[in-house]
C-alpha cells in the first residue's frame, strides 16, 4: 500500500511548528521531506507562501526563508504556512522543469497520487497544505534571461469578486507593477486549483531568477507589505519600490506576448516599464549564420507599456521575447 | 581524408569582409561554420575578438556584433577580426560547456584536429586565427548566478613585459575592475596558448550571462576604449562606469575563492565592490533538509574587496560563493 502524502506535524499547534511535508515514493524516485513552517497565532486568515515552483527562481526561496524569521516576532493573528520549495529537485538542478519526470509542476496540479513525481508533489501540496489556506502566495520569477520589475500578477477569474479581492491583496505589495495576466495555458497552474476552491492566490514574479543582497530586501518588503495588508501582522515595510517611481496596475492579454520572428540572438533595445509606441523599436534578432545579413528589427505591435523582455539569449522562431501590458481598465 | 580548418575568406584583402571559419566535421557531428568579420585598414596592430566560448555568456556575443557594426566607419588603420561566438552549439543551448561533449572549451585548448566538437573548435581557433592576431580581446562574463562588476581580467604570466603591456591594455577599456586573477585551472586556456606564443590576451568579465539595453551600452564602450586605445580608432567612448564610481585595480589570488561550507541555499548578503573587514559577513547558508536549523555564516576570511558574490543558487559543499581581492601590488 503507498504511503498517503502527510505533515510530520500539527501546524494547527499554538505558536511556531517545522516539521515537513512527506511527499510518498513512487515509481521514479523515493518519497521527499518537504521542509515546512507554521506560525499560528489563533483567529484570523490562513495564508500559505510557497516558494521554488520552477527551480531557477531562487528568489522565492530566498524570500519564504526571511519570512520564517521574520513572523515569529511580527505575527498577531491568523495562521502562516510556509514551504519554501515545493520542488527541491529542481532548485538543487537550477532547472524550471523537474529533472526526474521533465515536468513542469506549474501546469500538473492538482497532480495525482500515483503519478510521477512533479504530480505527487502537486497531489501533496493540493491535498494536503491547500485545504489550509484561504490565501496563497506563490513566490515566482521570471526566471533567467528575462527582465522584468518586481511584480504581484494574477491570472484572471470569471468571479468578479474573487477578482476584485485578489486585485486588492496583489496592490498592497506595493511592488512597482500589479499585473492581471490573460494567459492560455492556465490548466494545471496551480492557480487555477486554488481559484476552483475560491481561495485567493496570487503570484510575485521577482525578477531573473537570481538575487542581489538589495533585490532581496525589496522582494522581502513587498510580501510583508501583503501579510501586514491581510491583518496578520502589524507595520508598514519599506525598500518595494526601489529604483521604481511608482506602482502601476497593468493587463497583459494573450496577442501581448511577441513571438521572435525567426532563430537568432535577441537584442533588447528597450528597458522595461519604457512607454512605447505602435511600431516603436524593442529590440533586434541578430543571425548566427551570418554576418552579413542585417538585424531584424523587432517593433511593438500596438502602444503599450513593456512588462517583459528577453534579456538576451539564442530564441528560436515564435519564442517568446516580449510581453506588453496597459493600464488594467477597472 | 579530414578536411581541415580554414576561412572561407582572405581577411588580408582590404577593407571590410565577411565570411565563415570552417570546423571540420567529426566522429560526433558536422562540421561548423562560424561568422567572421574582418575590418583591414592596412599597417597597424592585428586585433582578434573572440565571443561565446561560453554559451551562457550571452553579452560577449552581443558586444561582438555590435563593434561589427561600429568599426567599418570608426577603425583608422591595422586589423580587426571578429568572431561572435566561437561556440555557437554552447550558445543555442545557453550552456556553459558544449552539449555534444560536455566539454569546456576554454580548457581544451589547443585543441586537436581530430578531437571532439570542442577540441577541433580550439584547433581552428588557434591554427587558424590566432597566428593572425597580436592581440585577443576574448569576450566572457561571470555568467548566470553570479554577480560580478564589468571587469577585464588576466591570469598573471611569468614574463613580465607581457604582463605590465595587458594591464595597461586591460585598464585602457575603463572598466570598474581591472584584475589579475591567480588561477589553478591554466592549462587548456585560450590565454594560455595565447600567451605561450608572446600575444597579449585579455578577457572580458562582464556580468552575468544576460543582458539590459542600459549594460550593452557599457560593456561595448569599454571594448571600444580598449580598441582606440590600440590605436586602431580614433574617439572616446563614454558609459563605461554607469553606477561604480571609479575604475581600480584589483588581484585575487588562488586562496582568494571562497567554497560553501555546506550545500545548500546560498544568500548574499553584501555587494560587489563591497570594502570587507576580516570576518565580516558576505552571505549565509541555508539548509533546504530542515527550517528548524539556522543558517550558516559565511565571512570574508581577510580584509578585502567583494569581487564577485554568488546571487543565489544552490550549492554543493566547497563550490564557490564568492571571489575576494584587493588593490594590486605593483
Amino acid at each position: 500500500m503507498n504511503e498517503v502524502p502527510h505533515l510530520t506535524f500539527d501546524p494547527g499547534a499554538s505558536g511556531v511548528s517545522t516539521g515537513h511535508l512527506v511527499v510518498p515514493k513512487g515509481a521514479d524516485c523515493e518519497a521527499l521531506s518537504l521542509p515546512v513552517f507554521s506560525c499560528n497565532r489563533g483567529k484570523g486568515p490562513s495564508l500559505l507562501i510557497t516558494g521554488g515552483n520552477h527551480g531557477n527562481e531562487l528568489e522565492g526561496p530566498i524570500v519564504a526563508r526571511r519570512l520564517a524569521e521574520w513572523l515569529p516576532e511580527a505575527q498577531t493573528c491568523g495562521r502562516v504556512i510556509i514551504v519554501p520549495e515545493i520542488n527541491p529537485l529542481a532548485v538543487q538542478a537550477w532547472t524550471r522543469n523537474t529533472p526526474i519526470d521533465g515536468k513542469n509542476l506549474n501546469r500538473v496540479f492538482p497532480g495525482r497520487v500515483d503519478g510521477s513525481v512533479s504530480e505527487r508533489i502537486a497531489d501533496a501540496v493540493s491535498r494536503v497544505l491547500l485545504p489550509m489556506a484561504d490565501i496563497v502566495f506563490d513566490l515566482h520569477s521570471f526566471g533567467p534571461t528575462w527582465d522584468i520589475p518586481p511584480s504581484v500578477i494574477m491570472h484572471p477569474v470569471a468571479d468578479a469578486d474573487l477578482m476584485t479581492k485578489m486585485i486588492g491583496i496583489a496592490e498592497a505589495f506595493k511592488l512597482p507593477v500589479t499585473l492581471v495576466w490573460e494567459h492560455n495555458d492556465t490548466p494545471g497552474m496551480f492557480d487555477t486549483v486554488a481559484h476552483n476552491q475560491g481561495k485567493v492566490l496570487v503570484c510575485t514574479e521577482f525578477g531573473g531568477g537570481t538575487v542581489s543582497a538589495g533585490a532581496l530586501a525589496q522582494y522581502e518588503a513587498g510580501v510583508r507589505n501583503g501579510i501586514i495588508a491581510l491583518g496578520l501582522a502589524e507595520g508598514e515595510a519599506d525598500h518595494p519600490l526601489r529604483e521604481h517611481k511608482s506602482s502601476r496596475t497593468l493587463e497583459t492579454l494573450v496577442s501581448d506576448e511577441l513571438g521572435s520572428p525567426a532563430r537568432g540572438i535577441f537584442e533588447p533595445v528597450c528597458s522595461v516599464l519604457d512607454e512605447v509606441k505602435q511600431g516603436a523599436l524593442i529590440g533586434v534578432l541578430r543571425s548566427m549564420e551570418s554576418l552579413s545579413a542585417h538585424p531584424i528589427e523587432i517593433c511593438a505591435p500596438t502602444a503599450s507599456v513593456v512588462y517583459a523582455i528577453r534579456s538576451g539569449g539564442y530564441v528560436d522562431g515564435n519564442e517568446a521575447v516580449a510581453f506588453f501590458a496597459r493600464p488594467l481598465k477597472v
